[in-house]
Protein backbone atom coordinates (compact mmCIF):
# COMPACT_ATOMS: atom_id res chain seq x y z
CA UNK A 1 0.00 0.00 0.00
CA UNK A 2 1.51 3.38 -0.94
CA UNK A 3 2.39 5.29 2.53
CA UNK A 4 0.51 8.25 1.63
CA UNK A 5 -3.07 6.10 1.85
CA UNK A 6 -3.77 6.49 5.48
CA UNK A 7 -5.56 3.20 7.38
CA UNK A 8 -9.11 4.20 8.24
CA UNK A 9 -9.88 3.60 11.81
CA UNK A 10 -11.88 0.64 12.59
CA UNK A 11 -12.77 -1.92 15.29
CA UNK A 12 -10.23 -4.49 13.76
CA UNK A 13 -8.24 -2.45 12.07
CA UNK A 14 -4.71 -1.92 12.95
CA UNK A 15 -3.56 1.45 11.57
CA UNK A 16 0.21 1.39 12.43
CA UNK A 17 0.45 -2.62 10.68
CA UNK A 18 3.21 -3.03 8.51
CA UNK A 19 2.80 -2.43 4.29
CA UNK A 20 1.41 -4.68 2.12
CA UNK A 21 3.87 -7.63 1.37
CA UNK A 22 5.16 -7.93 -2.48
CA UNK A 23 3.58 -10.84 -2.84
CA UNK A 24 0.35 -8.70 -3.88
CA UNK A 25 0.38 -8.20 -7.69
CA UNK A 26 -3.10 -5.57 -7.99
CA UNK A 27 -4.27 -5.16 -11.45
CA UNK A 28 -5.63 -2.24 -12.63
CA UNK A 29 -9.87 -3.02 -12.50
CA UNK A 30 -11.62 -1.67 -15.43
CA UNK A 31 -15.03 -0.63 -14.21
CA UNK A 32 -17.39 -3.04 -15.39
CA UNK A 33 -20.13 -2.89 -18.11
CA UNK A 34 -23.45 -2.42 -17.06
CA UNK A 35 -26.55 -2.96 -18.18
CA UNK A 36 -29.79 -2.21 -16.33
CA UNK A 37 -32.98 -4.07 -17.14
CA UNK A 38 -36.17 -5.28 -15.22
CA UNK A 39 -35.65 -8.64 -13.90
CA UNK A 40 -38.93 -9.77 -12.10
CA UNK A 41 -40.04 -7.79 -9.42
CA UNK A 42 -37.06 -6.24 -9.00
CA UNK A 43 -36.37 -3.34 -10.82
CA UNK A 44 -33.32 -0.78 -11.70
CA UNK A 45 -31.44 -4.29 -11.38
CA UNK A 46 -27.60 -3.78 -13.22
CA UNK A 47 -26.13 -6.76 -14.17
CA UNK A 48 -22.04 -6.93 -13.33
CA UNK A 49 -19.88 -8.75 -15.69
CA UNK A 50 -17.53 -10.63 -13.03
CA UNK A 51 -14.23 -9.99 -12.89
CA UNK A 52 -12.60 -13.05 -12.18
CA UNK A 53 -14.28 -15.35 -14.38
CA UNK A 54 -15.68 -18.93 -14.20
CA UNK A 55 -12.82 -19.99 -16.48
CA UNK A 56 -10.46 -18.62 -14.41
CA UNK A 57 -11.70 -20.34 -11.15
CA UNK A 58 -12.38 -23.56 -12.92
CA UNK A 59 -8.35 -23.33 -14.35
CA UNK A 60 -7.69 -22.65 -10.31
CA UNK A 61 -9.59 -25.80 -8.81
CA UNK A 62 -8.87 -28.19 -12.36
CA UNK A 63 -12.08 -28.72 -12.93
CA UNK A 64 -15.27 -27.89 -14.74
CA UNK A 65 -18.33 -26.79 -12.39
CA UNK A 66 -21.46 -28.38 -12.81
CA UNK A 67 -24.29 -29.41 -10.61
CA UNK A 68 -24.78 -33.27 -10.02
CA UNK A 69 -28.22 -33.64 -9.07
CA UNK A 70 -29.19 -36.68 -7.13
CA UNK A 71 -33.09 -37.47 -7.34
CA UNK A 72 -35.05 -40.47 -6.03
CA UNK A 73 -37.33 -42.02 -3.52
CA UNK A 74 -36.48 -41.41 0.48
CA UNK A 75 -34.05 -43.86 1.48
CA UNK A 76 -33.17 -44.83 -1.81
CA UNK A 77 -29.43 -43.96 -0.95
CA UNK A 78 -29.03 -40.20 -2.37
CA UNK A 79 -27.36 -38.74 0.61
CA UNK A 80 -25.33 -41.99 0.79
CA UNK A 81 -23.64 -41.77 -2.06
CA UNK A 82 -23.67 -37.95 -2.25
CA UNK A 83 -21.42 -37.65 0.70
CA UNK A 84 -19.13 -40.90 -0.99
CA UNK A 85 -18.89 -39.33 -4.08
CA UNK A 86 -18.10 -36.01 -2.33
CA UNK A 87 -15.30 -38.07 -0.49
CA UNK A 88 -13.95 -39.75 -3.12
CA UNK A 89 -14.06 -36.36 -5.49
CA UNK A 90 -11.70 -34.60 -2.33
CA UNK A 91 -9.43 -37.25 -2.22
CA UNK A 92 -8.33 -36.49 -5.97
CA UNK A 93 -8.49 -33.15 -5.06
CA UNK A 94 -11.36 -31.59 -6.37
CA UNK A 95 -13.20 -28.87 -4.80
CA UNK A 96 -17.33 -29.99 -4.15
CA UNK A 97 -19.85 -28.35 -2.23
CA UNK A 98 -22.92 -30.66 -0.79
CA UNK A 99 -26.58 -29.20 -0.86
CA UNK A 100 -28.59 -31.54 0.96
CA UNK A 101 -32.15 -31.86 1.18
CA UNK A 102 -32.40 -31.62 5.25
CA UNK A 103 -29.15 -29.31 6.16
CA UNK A 104 -30.66 -26.35 3.24
CA UNK A 105 -33.93 -26.40 5.40
CA UNK A 106 -32.32 -25.77 8.45
CA UNK A 107 -31.14 -22.50 6.94
CA UNK A 108 -31.98 -21.04 3.23
CA UNK A 109 -35.35 -22.85 3.25
CA UNK A 110 -36.29 -22.73 7.22
CA UNK A 111 -39.31 -21.00 6.05
CA UNK A 112 -40.86 -23.67 3.69
CA UNK A 113 -42.92 -26.87 3.98
CA UNK A 114 -43.76 -29.70 2.24
CA UNK A 115 -46.71 -28.37 0.15
CA UNK A 116 -46.29 -29.04 -3.12
CA UNK A 117 -45.62 -25.12 -3.96
CA UNK A 118 -43.40 -25.05 -1.06
CA UNK A 119 -41.28 -28.22 -2.41
CA UNK A 120 -41.42 -26.25 -6.16
CA UNK A 121 -40.21 -22.65 -4.04
CA UNK A 122 -37.64 -25.67 -2.09
CA UNK A 123 -36.02 -26.85 -5.08
CA UNK A 124 -36.37 -23.69 -7.33
CA UNK A 125 -34.35 -21.96 -4.23
CA UNK A 126 -31.81 -25.11 -4.10
CA UNK A 127 -31.10 -24.82 -8.35
CA UNK A 128 -30.61 -21.56 -8.09
CA UNK A 129 -27.68 -21.97 -5.38
CA UNK A 130 -26.43 -25.06 -6.88
CA UNK A 131 -25.94 -22.59 -10.24
CA UNK A 132 -23.92 -19.81 -8.93
CA UNK A 133 -22.16 -22.52 -7.08
CA UNK A 134 -21.58 -24.59 -10.57
CA UNK A 135 -21.07 -21.23 -12.48
CA UNK A 136 -18.03 -20.50 -10.21
CA UNK A 137 -16.46 -24.07 -11.10
CA UNK A 138 -17.28 -25.93 -8.04
CA UNK A 139 -18.42 -29.48 -8.55
CA UNK A 140 -22.01 -29.08 -6.50
CA UNK A 141 -24.02 -31.94 -5.32
CA UNK A 142 -27.63 -31.83 -4.60
CA UNK A 143 -29.47 -34.75 -2.71
CA UNK A 144 -32.88 -33.84 -2.66
CA UNK A 145 -36.21 -36.49 -3.42
CA UNK A 146 -37.16 -33.43 -6.17
CA UNK A 147 -40.12 -35.80 -7.15
CA UNK A 148 -41.55 -33.39 -9.55
CA UNK A 149 -40.19 -33.88 -13.18
CA UNK A 150 -41.29 -29.80 -13.78
CA UNK A 151 -39.25 -28.91 -11.11
CA UNK A 152 -36.07 -30.47 -11.65
CA UNK A 153 -36.95 -29.60 -15.69
CA UNK A 154 -36.78 -26.13 -14.41
CA UNK A 155 -33.69 -26.17 -12.80
CA UNK A 156 -31.70 -27.89 -15.73
CA UNK A 157 -33.79 -24.85 -18.11
CA UNK A 158 -31.89 -22.54 -15.90
CA UNK A 159 -28.28 -23.86 -16.84
CA UNK A 160 -26.12 -24.42 -19.66
CA UNK A 161 -25.94 -27.19 -21.78
CA UNK A 162 -23.37 -29.69 -19.67
CA UNK A 163 -23.86 -27.83 -16.66
CA UNK A 164 -26.44 -29.93 -14.92
CA UNK A 165 -26.28 -33.49 -14.76
CA UNK A 166 -29.48 -35.52 -13.43
CA UNK A 167 -28.50 -38.82 -11.42
CA UNK A 168 -31.41 -41.22 -10.82
CA UNK A 169 -31.33 -43.49 -8.26
CA UNK A 170 -33.88 -45.89 -9.46
CA UNK A 171 -34.53 -47.70 -6.23
CA UNK A 172 -38.33 -49.54 -6.00
CA UNK A 173 -40.86 -48.28 -3.47
CA UNK A 174 -40.43 -52.42 -1.97
CA UNK A 175 -36.85 -51.59 -1.35
CA UNK A 176 -37.09 -47.97 0.53
CA UNK A 177 -39.71 -48.78 2.30
CA UNK A 178 -37.69 -51.67 3.90
CA UNK A 179 -34.67 -49.95 4.73
CA UNK A 180 -37.07 -47.07 5.82
CA UNK A 181 -34.18 -45.53 8.32
CA UNK A 182 -35.92 -43.07 9.90
CA UNK A 183 -39.73 -44.87 10.22
CA UNK A 184 -41.22 -42.74 8.11
CA UNK A 185 -43.06 -44.93 5.49
CA UNK A 186 -44.21 -46.46 8.47
CA UNK A 187 -45.49 -43.58 9.67
CA UNK A 188 -47.00 -42.40 6.51
CA UNK A 189 -48.68 -45.89 5.89
CA UNK A 190 -50.03 -45.41 9.57
CA UNK A 191 -51.82 -42.26 7.98
CA UNK A 192 -49.22 -40.04 10.29
CA UNK A 193 -47.37 -38.14 7.62
CA UNK A 194 -49.31 -36.52 4.66
CA UNK A 195 -47.73 -35.56 1.70
CA UNK A 196 -44.92 -38.14 1.37
CA UNK A 197 -43.38 -38.95 -1.94
CA UNK A 198 -44.25 -42.65 -3.00
CA UNK A 199 -46.88 -43.27 -0.55
CA UNK A 200 -49.39 -40.55 -0.56
CA UNK A 201 -47.70 -38.13 -2.87
CA UNK A 202 -46.02 -38.80 -6.46
CA UNK A 203 -42.30 -39.73 -7.62
CA UNK A 204 -42.17 -38.54 -11.47
CA UNK A 205 -39.30 -40.66 -12.54
CA UNK A 206 -36.75 -38.53 -14.37
CA UNK A 207 -36.87 -39.37 -18.73
CA UNK A 208 -33.52 -37.92 -19.93
CA UNK A 209 -31.10 -38.63 -16.70
CA UNK A 210 -27.65 -38.29 -17.24
CA UNK A 211 -27.08 -41.14 -15.07
CA UNK A 212 -29.43 -43.88 -14.18
CA UNK A 213 -28.34 -46.07 -10.83
CA UNK A 214 -29.99 -49.19 -10.02
CA UNK A 215 -29.16 -50.62 -6.65
CA UNK A 216 -28.93 -54.57 -7.57
CA UNK A 217 -26.35 -56.05 -10.54
CA UNK A 218 -27.68 -59.06 -12.93
CA UNK A 219 -26.84 -61.56 -10.08
CA UNK A 220 -29.19 -59.46 -7.46
CA UNK A 221 -26.42 -58.65 -5.47
CA UNK A 222 -26.71 -55.00 -4.16
CA UNK A 223 -24.03 -52.09 -5.25
CA UNK A 224 -22.20 -50.66 -2.57
CA UNK A 225 -22.77 -46.87 -1.99
CA UNK A 226 -18.95 -46.32 -3.11
CA UNK A 227 -19.49 -48.37 -6.15
CA UNK A 228 -22.19 -46.12 -7.10
CA UNK A 229 -20.22 -43.13 -6.25
CA UNK A 230 -17.23 -44.37 -8.48
CA UNK A 231 -19.52 -44.73 -11.77
CA UNK A 232 -20.33 -41.12 -11.26
CA UNK A 233 -16.93 -40.08 -10.77
CA UNK A 234 -16.19 -42.08 -13.88
CA UNK A 235 -18.28 -40.39 -15.64
CA UNK A 236 -16.98 -37.05 -14.90
CA UNK A 237 -13.89 -38.10 -15.77
CA UNK A 238 -14.29 -39.20 -18.66
CA UNK A 239 -16.70 -36.58 -19.58
CA UNK A 240 -13.35 -34.17 -19.02
CA UNK A 241 -15.29 -32.46 -15.26
CA UNK A 242 -12.30 -33.49 -13.40
CA UNK A 243 -9.24 -32.40 -14.50
CA UNK A 244 -5.77 -33.31 -13.71
CA UNK A 245 -4.88 -31.91 -10.48
CA UNK A 246 -0.85 -31.23 -9.89
CA UNK A 247 -0.30 -32.91 -6.68
CA UNK A 248 -2.92 -34.80 -4.53
CA UNK A 249 -0.57 -35.40 -1.99
CA UNK A 250 -1.71 -33.23 0.49
CA UNK A 251 -6.07 -34.71 0.33
CA UNK B 1 -14.02 -50.78 -10.29
CA UNK B 2 -14.56 -54.93 -9.64
CA UNK B 3 -14.79 -56.50 -12.45
CA UNK B 4 -18.22 -58.17 -10.72
CA UNK B 5 -20.00 -54.55 -11.17
CA UNK B 6 -22.25 -54.37 -13.79
CA UNK B 7 -22.39 -50.42 -15.30
CA UNK B 8 -26.14 -48.95 -15.28
CA UNK B 9 -27.07 -48.22 -18.90
CA UNK B 10 -28.05 -44.65 -18.68
CA UNK B 11 -28.65 -42.37 -21.37
CA UNK B 12 -24.88 -40.84 -21.13
CA UNK B 13 -23.29 -44.00 -19.32
CA UNK B 14 -20.88 -46.06 -21.64
CA UNK B 15 -21.56 -49.73 -20.34
CA UNK B 16 -17.87 -51.08 -22.10
CA UNK B 17 -15.93 -48.09 -21.06
CA UNK B 18 -12.72 -49.24 -19.40
CA UNK B 19 -12.07 -49.79 -15.37
CA UNK B 20 -11.28 -47.19 -12.78
CA UNK B 21 -7.93 -45.89 -13.29
CA UNK B 22 -5.71 -46.56 -9.73
CA UNK B 23 -5.84 -42.59 -9.20
CA UNK B 24 -9.37 -43.11 -7.32
CA UNK B 25 -8.39 -44.18 -3.53
CA UNK B 26 -12.12 -44.89 -2.00
CA UNK B 27 -12.29 -44.74 1.78
CA UNK B 28 -14.49 -46.88 3.62
CA UNK B 29 -17.55 -44.41 4.48
CA UNK B 30 -19.51 -44.81 7.77
CA UNK B 31 -23.01 -44.14 7.67
CA UNK B 32 -23.08 -40.34 8.81
CA UNK B 33 -24.59 -40.11 12.31
CA UNK B 34 -28.09 -38.84 12.39
CA UNK B 35 -30.17 -37.01 14.29
CA UNK B 36 -34.25 -35.90 13.59
CA UNK B 37 -35.52 -32.57 14.70
CA UNK B 38 -38.01 -29.94 13.97
CA UNK B 39 -36.99 -26.76 12.79
CA UNK B 40 -38.75 -23.82 11.23
CA UNK B 41 -41.97 -25.20 9.28
CA UNK B 42 -39.98 -28.60 8.40
CA UNK B 43 -40.50 -31.96 10.12
CA UNK B 44 -38.65 -35.32 10.35
CA UNK B 45 -35.75 -33.20 8.97
CA UNK B 46 -31.98 -34.82 9.99
CA UNK B 47 -28.66 -33.41 9.89
CA UNK B 48 -26.06 -35.22 8.11
CA UNK B 49 -22.78 -35.31 9.54
CA UNK B 50 -20.62 -34.48 6.12
CA UNK B 51 -18.27 -36.83 5.35
CA UNK B 52 -15.81 -34.15 4.01
CA UNK B 53 -15.04 -31.91 6.89
CA UNK B 54 -14.63 -27.52 6.81
CA UNK B 55 -11.33 -27.94 7.54
CA UNK B 56 -10.63 -30.50 5.15
CA UNK B 57 -11.90 -28.11 2.70
CA UNK B 58 -9.90 -25.25 3.93
CA UNK B 59 -6.83 -27.05 3.95
CA UNK B 60 -6.99 -27.88 0.31
CA UNK B 61 -7.89 -24.08 -0.61
CA UNK B 62 -5.17 -22.42 1.37
CA UNK B 63 -7.36 -19.88 3.08
CA UNK B 64 -10.15 -20.21 6.05
CA UNK B 65 -13.80 -19.58 4.99
CA UNK B 66 -15.48 -16.74 6.07
CA UNK B 67 -18.45 -13.88 4.61
CA UNK B 68 -17.17 -10.42 3.94
CA UNK B 69 -20.06 -8.34 4.18
CA UNK B 70 -19.87 -5.15 2.34
CA UNK B 71 -22.64 -2.75 3.15
CA UNK B 72 -23.18 0.57 2.41
CA UNK B 73 -25.36 3.33 0.19
CA UNK B 74 -25.95 3.19 -3.60
CA UNK B 75 -23.07 4.31 -5.07
CA UNK B 76 -20.82 3.95 -2.44
CA UNK B 77 -18.15 1.67 -4.33
CA UNK B 78 -19.51 -1.72 -2.88
CA UNK B 79 -19.22 -3.52 -6.12
CA UNK B 80 -16.31 -2.06 -7.59
CA UNK B 81 -14.21 -2.60 -3.99
CA UNK B 82 -15.89 -6.52 -3.80
CA UNK B 83 -15.09 -7.17 -7.34
CA UNK B 84 -11.35 -5.18 -6.91
CA UNK B 85 -11.05 -7.42 -4.05
CA UNK B 86 -11.83 -11.09 -5.95
CA UNK B 87 -9.20 -10.22 -8.42
CA UNK B 88 -6.73 -9.54 -6.09
CA UNK B 89 -7.66 -12.28 -3.62
CA UNK B 90 -7.87 -14.55 -7.42
CA UNK B 91 -4.60 -13.81 -8.44
CA UNK B 92 -2.63 -14.38 -5.27
CA UNK B 93 -4.35 -18.06 -5.39
CA UNK B 94 -7.20 -17.52 -3.00
CA UNK B 95 -10.40 -19.30 -3.88
CA UNK B 96 -13.72 -16.67 -3.73
CA UNK B 97 -17.24 -16.42 -4.46
CA UNK B 98 -19.05 -12.72 -5.12
CA UNK B 99 -22.59 -12.32 -4.31
CA UNK B 100 -23.81 -9.13 -5.64
CA UNK B 101 -27.26 -7.49 -5.00
CA UNK B 102 -28.02 -7.04 -8.44
CA UNK B 103 -26.62 -10.94 -9.90
CA UNK B 104 -28.87 -12.65 -6.97
CA UNK B 105 -32.08 -11.02 -7.59
CA UNK B 106 -31.57 -12.65 -11.43
CA UNK B 107 -31.90 -15.93 -9.83
CA UNK B 108 -32.37 -17.10 -6.37
CA UNK B 109 -34.16 -13.67 -4.99
CA UNK B 110 -36.17 -12.78 -8.53
CA UNK B 111 -39.29 -13.63 -6.53
CA UNK B 112 -38.59 -10.40 -4.39
CA UNK B 113 -39.16 -7.03 -4.27
CA UNK B 114 -37.96 -4.02 -2.28
CA UNK B 115 -40.68 -3.80 0.48
CA UNK B 116 -39.02 -3.65 3.66
CA UNK B 117 -39.78 -7.44 3.66
CA UNK B 118 -38.87 -8.55 0.94
CA UNK B 119 -35.83 -6.81 1.54
CA UNK B 120 -35.39 -8.51 4.84
CA UNK B 121 -36.06 -11.70 2.96
CA UNK B 122 -33.21 -10.89 0.10
CA UNK B 123 -30.96 -10.40 3.09
CA UNK B 124 -31.84 -13.30 4.92
CA UNK B 125 -31.53 -15.96 1.62
CA UNK B 126 -27.88 -13.89 0.69
CA UNK B 127 -26.61 -14.96 4.62
CA UNK B 128 -27.36 -18.33 4.02
CA UNK B 129 -26.19 -18.87 1.24
CA UNK B 130 -23.10 -16.70 2.33
CA UNK B 131 -22.71 -19.09 5.67
CA UNK B 132 -22.81 -22.13 3.45
CA UNK B 133 -20.43 -20.76 0.95
CA UNK B 134 -18.02 -19.79 4.50
CA UNK B 135 -18.60 -23.05 6.32
CA UNK B 136 -17.04 -24.92 2.70
CA UNK B 137 -14.29 -22.69 3.01
CA UNK B 138 -14.80 -20.10 0.41
CA UNK B 139 -14.20 -16.27 0.70
CA UNK B 140 -17.31 -15.41 0.48
CA UNK B 141 -17.88 -11.76 -1.12
CA UNK B 142 -21.31 -10.14 -0.80
CA UNK B 143 -22.11 -6.93 -1.98
CA UNK B 144 -25.88 -5.07 -0.76
CA UNK B 145 -26.99 -2.38 0.76
CA UNK B 146 -28.48 -4.26 3.56
CA UNK B 147 -29.17 -0.60 5.27
CA UNK B 148 -31.00 -2.79 8.29
CA UNK B 149 -29.06 -3.45 10.90
CA UNK B 150 -30.99 -5.80 12.55
CA UNK B 151 -30.85 -7.80 9.01
CA UNK B 152 -27.07 -7.78 9.06
CA UNK B 153 -27.24 -8.89 12.53
CA UNK B 154 -29.83 -11.64 11.94
CA UNK B 155 -27.03 -13.05 9.29
CA UNK B 156 -23.83 -12.42 11.85
CA UNK B 157 -25.88 -14.30 14.44
CA UNK B 158 -26.16 -16.99 12.57
CA UNK B 159 -22.34 -17.94 11.82
CA UNK B 160 -19.43 -19.10 14.64
CA UNK B 161 -17.55 -15.46 15.43
CA UNK B 162 -15.19 -14.90 13.01
CA UNK B 163 -16.82 -16.04 9.81
CA UNK B 164 -18.66 -13.27 9.50
CA UNK B 165 -16.77 -9.51 8.53
CA UNK B 166 -18.83 -6.84 8.11
CA UNK B 167 -17.38 -4.22 5.67
CA UNK B 168 -18.25 -0.20 5.68
CA UNK B 169 -18.24 2.17 2.82
CA UNK B 170 -18.91 5.07 4.76
CA UNK B 171 -19.45 6.97 1.96
CA UNK B 172 -21.50 10.48 2.47
CA UNK B 173 -24.95 10.54 0.64
CA UNK B 174 -24.12 13.58 -0.66
CA UNK B 175 -21.12 11.91 -2.54
CA UNK B 176 -23.14 9.18 -3.48
CA UNK B 177 -25.27 11.23 -4.81
CA UNK B 178 -23.15 13.04 -6.61
CA UNK B 179 -21.70 9.98 -8.07
CA UNK B 180 -25.42 8.22 -9.18
CA UNK B 181 -24.03 6.32 -11.75
CA UNK B 182 -27.72 4.72 -12.52
CA UNK B 183 -29.19 8.14 -12.11
CA UNK B 184 -31.13 6.52 -9.26
CA UNK B 185 -30.74 9.27 -6.71
CA UNK B 186 -31.88 11.96 -9.33
CA UNK B 187 -34.81 9.67 -10.28
CA UNK B 188 -36.25 9.38 -6.40
CA UNK B 189 -35.35 12.75 -5.70
CA UNK B 190 -38.16 13.11 -8.35
CA UNK B 191 -40.50 10.61 -6.64
CA UNK B 192 -40.29 8.09 -8.96
CA UNK B 193 -38.69 5.58 -6.92
CA UNK B 194 -39.89 5.35 -3.58
CA UNK B 195 -38.05 3.01 -0.72
CA UNK B 196 -34.90 4.40 -2.16
CA UNK B 197 -32.21 3.76 0.36
CA UNK B 198 -30.80 7.20 1.94
CA UNK B 199 -33.77 9.00 0.30
CA UNK B 200 -37.31 8.00 1.12
CA UNK B 201 -35.80 5.09 3.24
CA UNK B 202 -33.44 4.79 6.03
CA UNK B 203 -29.68 3.48 6.44
CA UNK B 204 -28.83 2.23 9.20
CA UNK B 205 -24.80 2.70 9.84
CA UNK B 206 -23.16 -0.55 11.25
CA UNK B 207 -22.01 0.44 14.85
CA UNK B 208 -19.89 -2.87 14.95
CA UNK B 209 -18.16 -3.27 11.59
CA UNK B 210 -14.63 -5.03 11.92
CA UNK B 211 -13.62 -3.06 8.59
CA UNK B 212 -14.61 0.57 7.82
CA UNK B 213 -13.39 2.20 4.63
CA UNK B 214 -13.67 6.09 4.37
CA UNK B 215 -13.78 7.49 0.91
CA UNK B 216 -11.13 10.08 1.37
CA UNK B 217 -7.91 10.47 3.06
CA UNK B 218 -6.82 13.18 5.34
CA UNK B 219 -6.22 15.09 2.35
CA UNK B 220 -9.40 14.72 1.01
CA UNK B 221 -7.95 12.95 -1.63
CA UNK B 222 -10.29 9.97 -2.73
CA UNK B 223 -8.69 6.13 -2.05
CA UNK B 224 -9.01 4.16 -5.68
CA UNK B 225 -10.87 0.91 -5.14
CA UNK B 226 -7.44 -0.81 -5.42
CA UNK B 227 -6.43 0.95 -2.05
CA UNK B 228 -9.45 -0.24 -0.88
CA UNK B 229 -9.44 -3.15 -1.57
CA UNK B 230 -6.54 -3.91 -0.48
CA UNK B 231 -6.68 -2.28 2.72
CA UNK B 232 -9.38 -5.74 3.42
CA UNK B 233 -6.78 -7.90 1.75
CA UNK B 234 -3.96 -6.45 4.53
CA UNK B 235 -6.50 -7.13 7.42
CA UNK B 236 -7.50 -10.86 5.91
CA UNK B 237 -3.55 -11.44 5.57
CA UNK B 238 -2.65 -10.40 9.20
CA UNK B 239 -5.91 -12.34 10.86
CA UNK B 240 -4.87 -15.32 9.20
CA UNK B 241 -7.80 -16.47 6.64
CA UNK B 242 -5.32 -16.07 4.08
CA UNK B 243 -2.58 -19.14 4.20
CA UNK B 244 0.21 -19.31 2.29
CA UNK B 245 -0.66 -21.01 -1.48
CA UNK B 246 2.48 -23.53 -3.12
CA UNK B 247 2.32 -21.64 -6.07
CA UNK B 248 0.33 -18.38 -7.88
CA UNK B 249 1.97 -19.39 -10.85
CA UNK B 250 -0.44 -20.30 -12.80
CA UNK B 251 -3.07 -18.05 -11.41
Amino acid sequence: MPAHVKPVAGPHVDARRPPTRGQVRPQAVAAPPLRTRDVGRSTNVRWHQATVQRADKERMLCQRGCVLWFTGLSASGKSTVAATLESILHQNGHYTMLLDGDNVRHGLNSNLGFSAEDRAENIRRVGEVAKLAAESGILTITSFISPYRADRDAVRARMAPGDFLEIYLRVPLALCEQRDPKGLYKKARAGKISNFTGINDPYEEPTGAEIVLDPYDEEHRMYSPEELALRIFDHLTIQQYLLPVPSTASF
